[in-house]
């Protein structure tokens, strides 16, 4: 098997649960938040400094990759874990959600999707079997199915259509994968339609995937819809493998993904807002670049553990920010980073805890929503 | 005293010297390369990241700090050290390179110079007081006295008008600045011409100031001028007083500025050309960035010991830069840095060893220039 699971505790008054994912590099505790490495690199950080924060498991992006570099120079490097030196678990999307996101670039066909490059306009072609071989050639410890993404909101026809092509695109990944060292996901469409996402998560199922991926939400949805979508769908989906929520990364999305049953979550969230001077705290978001900041001597969060908090000002990092200094938006990525993982670590032992309920409704009590 | 110099060895073939130079914040030793932190920040590093290259003493921009944030905000912060969280010795420069690079923007008189802000237009003094107070209020260690920098090449009428307003200059900056932790610093102009250096050279020692800066040398003028000045300059300084050849960094005039007796320096060169993709190696520049190294999976430069090159290879960091990163510039910036303050701490074990003229041919004949 290329990845083990198993889940260690389920709590009493949720769906929540700890998991032990096992992969060829290493195993992590779940619930857990992937950051993402988009160019095979988190933006800003180093390796090191992903894991000081508690990063465990990354995900890089295969359409960026297969563009830049290029998939056989990563392999030629020794596979992505090399190439970026980061040691620890790897898993890799499929490209579909980019190559979808094209809009007006792209066109598909039951074959597959062509579409052009947004660096050069350069035209290629993925279907299931091309991204299997890229990201095998990348080596991550979980690679993902080719699905087809649809935008929100999106017709039921069409969600339908969608829906059973990536099923039948499921299958031409799982006959073309073959590499034993990655596990290989299934995504679960079907939009926000209850009877497509059944009829997804019961044919995806009969295909016997080391995972499942639930795409499709975070797309523009209003949050109690997405959440909606997991109460019916979560239950459907098999107990013993990892669930796999895409795309999502907010502080309280992550506790209402916990506690309807997700184990993992990936999201460009934290370290994208910080890149434009936004930061977590306890309270909510604060925007540091603004001017109320500028003569305030305190850390971003008093109650953060992180570097950024245990040495420097908010008015330093705005200052920072202003003048476009690359130190600004890593102080504000690593703070972002620890934030959330740290949540997740939080969330973590408060299952252990046997006080998730409490932990999640005293967090969003504090947290201010936009 | 403010600082205290001493010098430790005298090399026996060549005008080379060690010394101790003590500040509030702690002893150095010279010869020393300052790494630039122009806006507080030393461009894409933290200051555990300048400490781990071998950064001991650092320069920051007296007039950037001066437009943004603002010298009285700094001061709030508790000064320039708590601010940016450096916690050993900084210079500060005294503004004139920098007002007096704004070209048409500024206007001199024996007063002071008006100009225009390169952020927003507004219009702004400096006088050698002002110049004060703004050094003063920021808190460094080392603060310089305001000069009068001029183009290369420049008339002797012109040098002399600007070498003669130094030197008064010079005198309101020794009677304004009151502050007892700081040394200052006189600058010595005088351009290309030989009478006019010893002549500001003389005029400067009458004020006895705590160390002597070497100004208006690297400004465009050939290497073997710039030499040349320092071979007939350097012989007329006080001897018990560091000597500091401002805006120099490039590993061959760091060796040969050293040859000539001088203890100081500082340039923004590696770490500017970091951010361009070229770095240093032993053999000389390489342009990492180019084709060629798109899948030379080698270090750097094989030969040096920091994070960048025991981590990542020059196809790495090749796509970090080709995909505009900011890791990619970080790397790059963290081994230049690295390179020169290496060069440097083998500089003074040379003189230790008494085989520094032989170090410094050995590089030389290794080290390609341009
Ligand atoms: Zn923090
Ligand atoms: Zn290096």
């Amino acid at each position: 098997m290329a990845i083990g699971f198993k889940i260690t505790k389920e709590d009493g008054q949720s769906r929540a649960r700890l998991g032990l994912l096992h992969t060829s590099h290493g195993t992590v505790q779940t619930p857990i938040f992937m950051p993402v490495g988009t160019q095979a690199t988190v933006k800003t950080m180093t390796p090191d400094e992903v894991c000081s924060c508690g990063g465990e498991l990354i995900l890089s992006n295969t359409y960026h990759l297969y563009l830049r570099p290029g998939h056989e120079l990563v392999a030629e490097a020794g596979g992505l874990h090399n190439f970026m030196r980061w040691d620890a678990p790897i898993l890799t999307d499929s490209g579909g959600f980019q190559v979808f996101s094209l809009g007006p670039l792209r066109k598909i066909t039951d074959q597959g999707v062509t579409f052009r490059s947004h660096i050069d306009g350069s035209e290629h072609f993925f279907s299931p079997e091309k991204s299997m071989e890229i990201q095998m050639a990348l080596g991550a410890d979980i690679v993902m199915a080719f699905d087809e993404c649809i935008p929100y909101p999106c017709s039921y026809e069409q969600t339908k259509d969608a829906m059973k092509r990536t099923t039948s695109w499921a299958v031409r990944c799982r006959t073309r994968h073959n590499r034993e060292d990655q596990a290989l996901f299934g995504i679960i469409q079907g939009g926000m339609f209850r009877d497509l996402r059944l009829q997804s998560v019961a044919e995806l199922t009969t295909l016997d995937f080391s995972g499942y991926g639930i795409g499709g939400l975070s797309v523009g949805e209003p949050k109690p819809m997405m959440y909606e979508v997991l109460d019916y769908l979560v239950p459907a989906m098999p107990k013993e493998k990892p669930r796999y929520l895409m795309g999502v990364g907010s502080p309280d999305c992550l506790l209402e993904g916990v506690y309807r049953g997700v184990d993992m979550f990936d999201c460009v969230l934290p370290t994208r807002i910080a890149r434009n001077g936004t930061v977590f705290t306890k309270e909510g978001k604060l925007v540091v670049r603004n001017a109320e900041y500028a003569r305030d001597f305190r850390p971003l969060d008093p109650e953060c553990d992180c570097y950024t908090c245990r040495n420097f000002s908010r008015a330093y990092i705005r200052h920072l920010i202003k003048a476009n200094e690359v130190l600004g938006i890593r102080l504000t990525t690593l703070h972002n980073l620890r934030f959330v993982l740290k949540l997740m670590q939080n969330i973590r032992a408060a299952i252990v805890g046997d006080y998730f309920v409490e932990y999640k409704d005293e967090f969003l009590r504090r947290f201010k929503l936009d």
